[in-house]
């Protein structure tokens, strides 16, 4: 019954006609579930033009539905939005429920971006903010320069190095009255009614209840991310740790630090010794490989001067079902395995069966004693976004279409490892890159910028309004470092075509002032330089913090 | 009648006749507790200087152990032991337990060292390692530039500028065969046998076994520091911050930045913003002044800026019982008081009765609402210096004669806030301040080189060396910021003698340079004066990381 309700209410501010559910998609959403996928009865496609693949893709989405895995997230999750209901029968009065509220006529149109990634801080960083309000809601307040991350590992570079807070990159979250940083996760969203759902992330002292609120959109920016690929192998989730977040590096620092001061404890044997400092990364992609190479410099280096006792037991091994940094030119592959091979990083090919707290079994039975895990393994989709209703790409990312939009409800974008092209629109789903992510922010910046002009910001103002071309995408190129000053560099547009391609120091300096340039603040530019340079000075820095 | 074999095969090492039990502690260890404080036959005072004292220390020792309030550490604590005991029970096959062994004939003299606060630093970064071979013990891998760290907690300076690892204090520890750093805790000391009792700290992801292990030291130096008073009161563990090592101000910082975020979620009331943004500390020593000093500067510079929305909420509220700054000049005092008010700290006199999860209740019966507080009244004994049977100082530290010596055990020092002359030298404890205990690890440096140069480095070798002059302290003064570009500046050698007291600009310069060649080592220095600069160039960095 408030199910119903808050559906009819929802519907208002697109002024959809609910008197007239012409489409299937219509009586179920009422009659099952307000979160379920359904389509708008008077909804054209694409700004009218291409309505027949939209055609399809309402077809092709309501019947495979339950087969994609797709979860349904349930109204009932708010379970204070509901007691609110229940108590005022007469009307769903969403003012009782926290929320920042729908913009009225003479305010500027709300964009509301869920995430601080690449995509989303790109596009906050370009969005007209004479045009729109922002609101950026995200369980963490920065960014996080990935490329860059596998340094702070081993100390080559310091943690805040290589975070960005969100109220730099867009300083009128901290500053306008209507713009807004929320510390929270996006829970659901309510496409008709459009409005996010949140709730506050919680790791204090206090176990404090998460406080749960929702927010108004006009526009939707959905740049969630995704989250590390584990196969559904047995223990990875227990015992590996992954390089996505700032905390994962350190506790990967403090995990490799503990594991050296442990082998030196008195009375541990050979086995144990070369156990805990074996050193096992898990995917021979460029974050595991610069994690191999930062680590084989840092044995080099530093372990060999601070832990001189225990020197001779520390190892790494790469382990890979195929070839290293498969999307690179094969000349440079072989570089990469040679040199690694050089440095003293073991290349293992081999799939993983199972991961145990002290050793990993593969596939052909072989068991691998570890004392650090690192699983880096590539990318798929969170389970908040599986559980969104929303159509999807293939590989189960948003579906969005070419002008980076989610057919078939309004105002809701996505962009980065969350997005990936609808089959219908006849393009492959973009790889999970640093650079996809940016490039897409920006090009909705851009749309943004040009549709808000027109008065196409508010809510269901943008239907007529011509967008521009579509978003299109050329690799840059890719670039790996690999360890002791030495780098790849790979300047073809993709695998097939001729181009470009390098390795060695030329590289390696190449690698180093491409990033310098891409740091986005110049305190951070500077940081990074002094923590490079007091590496080559001093040494890595070996406190175990915490 | 494990225990027992123990005590006897302990005594060895000193040559203690045990044939005859001429003492009533000799009987008592053997007959009830291997670890009850027991003076050795042979026992004969310092160095032969004072016996007198020492004969009524030990009356006075036994016969107020209960009073005291000291407890025992059984032997069965070391479950591990005990079953190697039973194993075998012909022989105790010490063996068979990790440790690292006792030094040979032929062997440099092993000091073991607990501890990596000031004092236990200053000693290992001076001991003579020609002479010497030196061991560390220690849960934290480096020493925390204390005075520096309220700094750290808003951002002014970051968390390795104020840390400095060990293994560069003291680099043989790092390289040495025969010199070890152990990431353990010293859980109890066996005087008689020479030997201490460790277990590996364990916090990561496996949650492994504490490792035990045991050390055999020729000489010992505690310098494990105290824990923070709570005076018994409820909650102050639970819901206080203290500001004593590096995680603590991770979490002040993590804590303040969440409570700035989510102070602006939509549909926080005014009273829970103001309770959110209310930052309480208890305390006004010098840690609690400079952290409030530092917050004001974070409000004034950095949250209007950057939280414009919330900044109106944000209030600082320090708490004492008697005066701030009790140990500086009255008129420094007045001169802290009026900067804080202009500052925006209030200032209030009140005791502490209970704390809640959201509110602090003071024995008037007022209660004050918090969303941070920061508890730093001042440092007492641990559980650890409360459950070691070695005499104790008044206030309950370990006592120490004026060689820093524990008097009725053999080749026993002390250093630091867990350490305190014993009653009977007729000097006070001294106050648990960094340059306390970095004087005390100074004299323990020539003390232990000197003795050392006449092959008195050996355990039971020193008795009748001559030790030099006792330890004296001589204030140097006291100094203490108080925000914005304020310090503090007290020459004076003690409160009631005359001398240079300042306070203003240039004394917070003197402050600032004061700090800055103290730090230890030249990457510190370099990024203190980096970390200061950037701060005044470009703010503080406000990403929440973890």
């Amino acid at each position: 019954m408030a199910m119903s309700r808050i559906a009819r209410t929802g519907l208002r501010r697109c002024g959809v006609s609910i008197g007239k559910p012409t489409s299937q998609g219509e009586e179920l959403s009422e009659g099952v579930s307000l979160h379920k996928f359904s389509l708008p009865s008077d909804y054209n496609g694409v700004g009218g033009r291409n309505p027949s693949y939209f055609l399809d893709s309402r077809i092709v989405d309501y019947n495979s539905f339950g087969s994609r895995g797709m979860k349904m997230t349930p109204y009932y999750q708010f379970a204070h939005a509901e007691r609110v209901v229940e108590e005022s029968d007469s009307e769903y009065e969403s003012s009782k429920y926290p929320s920042l509220e729908a913009t009225k006529i003479g305010e500027k149109p709300r964009v509301v971006v869920l995430g601080t990634g690449w995509g989303a801080c790109r596009f906050l960083k370009g969005i007209d903010i004479k045009i729109y309000d922002v609101v950026c809601i995200s369980p963490r307040n920065h960014m996080v320069f990935t490329p860059l991350l596998a340094s702070t590992c081993v100390g080559t570079l310091e943690f805040r190095s290589v975070v960005e807070p969100v109220s730099q990159i867009q300083t009128s979250l901290a500053k306008d009255t209507n713009s807004h940083f929320y510390l929270a996760s996006c829970t659901s969203i309510d496409t008709k009614n459009h409005e996010v759902y949140c709730e506050t992330v919680s790791d204090d002292k206090d176990q404090r209840e998460p406080y749960r609120f929702k927010v108004s959109y006009d526009k939707l920016v959905i740049g969630v991310g995704a989250e590390p690929l584990t196969f559904g192998i047995k223990g990875v989730k227990e015992h590996a740790f992954f390089l996505r977040e700032v905390n994962h590096a350190q506790e990967i620092r403090r995990k490799l630090l503990s594991n050296l001061m442990l082998s030196e404890n008195p009375g541990i044997s050979e086995d144990e010794k070369e156990r805990l400092l074996h050193c096992v990364v898990i995917g021979g992609g460029p974050t595991g490989v610069e994690f191999s190479g930062e680590l084989s410099d840092f044995i080099m280096r530093d372990v060999r001067q601070r832990y001189a006792h225990v020197k001779n037991y520390i190892r790494v091994t790469l382990i890979e079902a195929n070839e290293i940094l498969s999307s690179f030119d094969v000349g440079l592959r072989q570089y990469a395995s040679k040199h690694l091979n050089k440095c003293g990083v073991r290349l293992v090919r081999g799939i993983v069966k199972e991961v145990q707290a002290k050793k990993i079994i593969l596939s052909d039975g072989s068991e691998v004693p570890y004392g650090l895990l690192v699983w880096s393994t590539g990318v798929g989709p969170s389970d908040f976004i599986k559980s969104l209703s929303l159509p999807k790409s293939p590989g189960g990312r948003i579906g969005v279409d070419e002008w980076l939009r989610v057919p078939s409800v309004e105002d809701v974008f996505a962009v980065g490892d969350c997005a990936g092209f609808v089959e219908q629109t006849g393009k492959q789903v973009l790889p999970a890159l640093a650079q996809v992510a940016e490039r897409e922010g920006k090009f909705l910046v851009e749309l943004f910028n040009k549709i808000g002009k027109q008065n196409g910001g508010k809510a269901c103002s943008a239907k007529d309004l011509p967008l521009g071309d579509p978003f299109v995408y050329n690799h840059l190129g890719s670039m790996a470092s690999v360890g002791r000053y030495k780098a790849l560099v790979d300047l073809r547009q993709s695998k097939d075509t001729k181009g470009i391609a390098m390795a060695g120091f030329i590289s390696w300096f190449i690698w180093r002032s491409a990033y310098l340039t891409r740091v986005i603040s110049w305190r951070n530019r500077f940081y990074v330089a002094v923590n490079w340079a007091t590496t080559l000075v001093f040494g890595r820095d070996n406190s175990r913090i915490g």
